[in-house]
């Protein structure tokens, strides 16, 4: 926790007046958004726009002023968590369900700095199951196509349900292991008719900061 | 209508008794489920699944036995229109909004039986506007990027609202013109984040069948 605090609070100092700031979307974003209300409510004056439903309502419970995204056209800085980092910067992500979200928002900015704690840091991606967004429509030949790729794929559940993204859509969870070529497995996996996005993120992050259990930070 | 209709008929006979068949959407594949449907009141026993709701129901007025694509596994025979075919047999599909389950339908079909008129074959695929499905989070951006691919972008409304495919998701009619590398177009447009999928069914059709004002049908 005191990991993910210390990561977040340093990305948050990157975050200048009159920017317009991403926020993601999970427990380490949690903590960057605690801060930025935090600076907020001390005078920092920014416009915000969430990667979720959750996020957009902690940070108007905080005081910060949240803007549809619809109202801009990019965004200057965003920060956001991961669930693994590689050593070239690729990202998993959407362990919360966010991810196509996030990784519109992503796109969009400018600056994105990862804030994650030193459990994320992988040498290579694909140890955490990455997350696919498909349509419900056909969900069940999308999932065996996905495991024809190599991973074992799992509908994600919420009690006896399945789980619904904020757009209404699956999240199927692929046990890859081991993902060697994480740009050819985005474009492949997106390809498949029914995919709308999975977790992940290249050559997105700007900025990677990691607390450690220490307490120290350090940004690579 | 009449060049639809004798296409659509000429397609139907591809179908064999025992077969599971996919329904395509539209003034074209309309003509080919009424067929059907007489052909299924004379005897012939076949299962059917539906690209779209609307076929669905239709399919269900005529008496075909109709399955949800959560049953199958596999398409034996698939017939739908097309808004353009091109020389190599690629296909802007859409025009009626029903482009992600045609495309899930086709891709999981062992055959695919293009019907068309003859002002639907053309040399090169982009007068007609390529339908992009996309999801109504940060649409205004994903606009903006499929207009910076060499199109015009435009909304497709229905009345005063944004019309919504059967995913609930908006659609955007892009003005192309000339499109001249079909195959990596397909790629660059899915891989935007917020983009479902597009109109362009590559390598997809197995037989196309022109139907001709004249009464004349020619499968190319």
């Amino acid at each position: 926790m005191e990991s993910k605090r210390i990561a977040a609070e340093k990305a948050a100092a990157y975050i200048r007046a009159g920017m317009i700031v991403g926020l993601g979307t999970g427990s380490t974003a949690y903590w960057a958004i605690q801060k930025i209300g935090k600076n907020v409510k001390e005078g920092l004056s920014i416009q915000a726009v969430a990667t979720s439903v959750h996020s957009e309502n902690l940070a108007k419970e905080l005081g910060i002023p949240v803007l549809s995204i619809s109202e801009v056209d990019s965004i200057d800085l965003t920060i956001d968590g991961a669930d693994e980092v590689d050593d070239s910067w690729n990202l998993i992500k959407g362990g919360g369900g966010a991810l196509l979200r996030e990784k519109i928002v992503a796109s969009m900015s400018k600056e994105l700095i990862i804030i994650v704690d030193e459990s994320k840091k992988v040498n290579q991606l694909g140890k955490f199951p990455l997350p696919v967004e498909i349509v419900q429509f056909g969900n069940e030949v999308t999932q065996k196509r996905l495991g024809k790729l190599g991973c074992v794929p799992q509908l994600r559940m919420s009690e006896d349900q399945a789980f619904l993204t904020d757009n209404g859509n699956y999240i199927v969870d692929c046990h890859f292991e081991h993902i060697i070529q994480p740009h050819e497995l985005n474009t492949t996996i997106n390809m498949i008719p029914g995919v709308v996005d999975n977790g992940l993120f290249i050559k997105l992050a700007t900025r990677v900061i990691v607390g450690y259990n220490d307490g120290s930070v350090v940004e690579l």
